[in-house]
């Protein structure tokens, strides 16, 4: 697509009012003084951090208000941004770039011409077709509405017994924070395996910490049925016929992209449901970008667009977009796949490919997992920093890296996200010149650790 | 140098049974089994973590076998390496490939052969010729044996006031330590800066931390004398007169090769006193290595040989010195300048140049400053990170990164010191896919707002 830039003037409209559409409406805002800036948000809320829902439910955090940066306000007056909260875009019109915006408290339909437009939809919460799924008391967490009605309900209701359906990062979070809250918490996996996107040798650890808090764990099965009770859900009746009481639900097996007004408007859509971008963050029409949760994202280890919605992922993209709207000419260089979570008191991450992943894309690797200290040997209140690393066989590239611990997990695993982007191998990460100080680190870090065990494997 | 395999039958010595000594000796007896190892080592101890010496003395560690890794009968057993404690090596005869050795018992001396010959005598600590500098009462901190010593001592005269002379990374370790020992600290600082190898944006933070916990710091003065009260330290005279009663006081003032052996045999010798070497860290002399705190360390920004005697090196420096006397070929890849302390509640770290490297080595530079959250802000228990980068200016490659702060630094460091090896820029930082969850980072990580506040400016 060609570049062109923007003219005094002319409307950039953002649709949705989180992580990417306001990151694109910003970066737009900073770039030109000279253009109209409308965001559409469906929902009450704009500008928060939605990571932090399960620690606003756990009770960590007390307020809703606590989560948001900023709220419409600040955007009018301090950015000139126009944000309409309860405005959902229910259609858009590439021919005559437009979108049609329904005012979701008065049902009013109104149409805004736009010259650039930006898709920040996000994504929701997959929620199956089970018998009683409608019943009070089930709910989702994913935006903030999400997290202040499950938190109302939990201060109304006090339910003793929590379920929860899907063992993904929002599924660990949520069974900390549950437990936290005071209630008996049970898991239902539908594989034979938690956290589906790391392998079992730290999935495993993870797994005991869920069991070391009393978290209970049932694998390779899923709800058939919720039944209520008194009007509120009260038991879930699993595939096995085993019968579970519970006095609220979580549901959390996925999320599923915000695509479908892309799709009506013929904007081109990812098998996976997720809008189709290029590292311009343009989808495949001209003047309309998308960003965030509901859009594709470069992975530079598998060279190709892939579907991993995450916060940061929806930050930068939205970035992107906004530069690129108001004229300039930014790239997302991708994604490598990291995360990180809190399980209790473990820290669990990965970044690159899991082993899973590298067999599937059909990579020739090598792996191992070892076992270090994380300050020195001598220096009190360390414990042991699991690894494992993924290395392209011939070559010794570094493909992946999980991590599992009770510290210092989250910054070790940026390391290998580095390595990975700089594409290094493991003979590289050996040679790191890394921190050491007693409190901190072994004079050989985990990191090198493991780099040095992969190397004399390969 | 030609490479030049050690046959069958023949004789490896190393010259100190610390860590560059022995991690060579064991390196080399992992690749062969069919050659001999002596070890001689001048004091009684051997495979200690010296960077832990500070928290043997805070009492944090109670017993200095705490700090050893193996004794000589693991090694002897173990490893097929034969430790002579208590014998130091008085002469390096390179023409006969032999070394002079003296039994420190028994004062016999006994010469023995070497096919290769490492040499890791390591470092001393500098004692500058201040009258009254030898009375009872004034450590060093640089051997396990200075560390029983002064761990002696406290224990029997239980010091209340104690001085410091120098105010790099030992005496900021020193001072949390003496603090912990229940002591009133007194640091005295030749300069008009703390911790010489970093900029003032940072030492300001520790010079704080120094005084929310009431140790008392004097800068640009030295110690003109030490006077003794009933046989044991009692007072320190300044430059400017000033008098500090004292009870106890570590010099820490610098550290100085032990490379007289080295340079009496003809090997060559760098300004700094340090033996100089080649990546396979080799001497200018054939079959004469050197590894560890007496031998120069390639500098990966600096792109030549430089003095910086650290842990992490020498164990690195010496797996390389092992691995080549016993016929492979490994090269040394270099440091890139990374290091970390504790200094009570903070972590203080830096990788690369600082601002001052930076101007001295004559780079065309720019800088900056930024104050990030360590995690969320909505997260409890965050705190603030400070982040100074040094970038050249025409390129954007990151020259140095220095941090602060209460948690978090130590491996965000290592993500620094991994960019700069991969010879990153600033806009390769600012695109990283680091880690996020709200426990563990905000979702734009310090590291990435630094990179991307650095940007701007260029």
């Amino acid at each position: 697509m060609s570049f062109e830039s923007l003219k005094s003037g002319k409307r950039i409209v953002v649709i949705g009012g989180v992580a990417a559409g306001l990151s694109a409406a910003s970066k737009a805002r900073k770039l030109r003084t000279d253009i109209e800036i409308l965001v559409f948000e469906k929902s009450g809320h704009i500008s928060y951090g939605s990571c932090g829902l399960p620690y606003l439910i756990s009770d960590l955090i007390k307020s809703p208000e606590d989560l948001v940066m900023h709220d419409s306000k600040f955007f009018k007056e301090k950015r000139d941004i126009n944000v309409f909260l309860y405005h959902e875009v229910v259609a858009i019109y590439p021919a005559k770039q437009s979108v049609l915006v329904k005012n979701l408290k008065t049902g009013e339909e109104n149409e805004y011409q736009y010259d650039k437009l930006v898709i920040a939809t996000g994504a929701r919460t997959f929620v199956p077709q089970i018998k009683g799924i409608e019943i009070k008391g089930i709910f989702t967490i994913n935006t903030l509405q999400d997290g202040i009605e499950t938190k109302d309900f939990i201060r109304k209701n006090a339910p003793k017994r929590a379920l929860i359906v899907g063992a993904g990062h929002i599924g660990m979070e949520m069974a900390e924070a549950l437990v936290m809250a005071g209630m008996d918490v049970t898991i239902v996996a539908r594989g034979p395996d938690i956290l589906g996107t790391m392998d079992e040798e730290i999935t495993k650890i993870v797994e005991e910490e869920l069991g070391r808090n009393n978290v209970k764990l049932l694998k390779s099965t899923s709800v058939r049925e919720f039944i209520g009770k008194n009007g509120y859900v009260g038991e879930a009746i699993l595939e096995n016929n085993e019968s579970i009481n519970t006095d609220i639900v979580i549901v959390c097996i996925g999320m599923r992209p915000n695509s479908e007004i892309a799709k009506e408007a013929g904007i081109e859509i990812d098998h996976t449901g997720a809008i189709n971008v290029n590292q311009r963050m343009e989808t495949n029409v001209s003047g309309i970008y998308s960003a965030g949760d509901c859009a594709m994202a470069y992975h530079q280890v598998l060279e190709r667009q892939v579907y991993i919605p995450l916060g940061t992922t929806a930050n930068k993209q939205g970035k992107v977009a906004g530069e690129n709207m108001a004229g300039g000419d930014a790239s997302f260089k991708g994604i490598v796949g990291t995360s990180v979570l809190k399980v209790f008191d473990l820290e669990v991450a990965r970044t690159g490919l899991s082993e899973i992943d590298a067999q599937i894309e059909g990579f020739n690797f090598i792996s191992n997992v070892v076992e270090q200290n994380s300050r020195a040997h001598y220096y009190p209140g360390g414990s042991k920093v699991r690894v494992k690393l993924i290395a392209e066989m011939n070559t010794g590239r570094l493909l992946g890296a999980e991590m599992v611990g009770r510290e210092g997990i989250s910054k070790r695993i940026d390391v290998f996200a580095t390595a990975i982007a700089a594409k290094m191998t493991v003979e590289d990460i050996e040679d790191l010149d890394l921190s050491y100080a007693p409190p901190f680190a072994p004079v050989w870090d985990p990191i090198l650790t493991a780099a040095n065990d992969l190397k004399k494997k390969m």
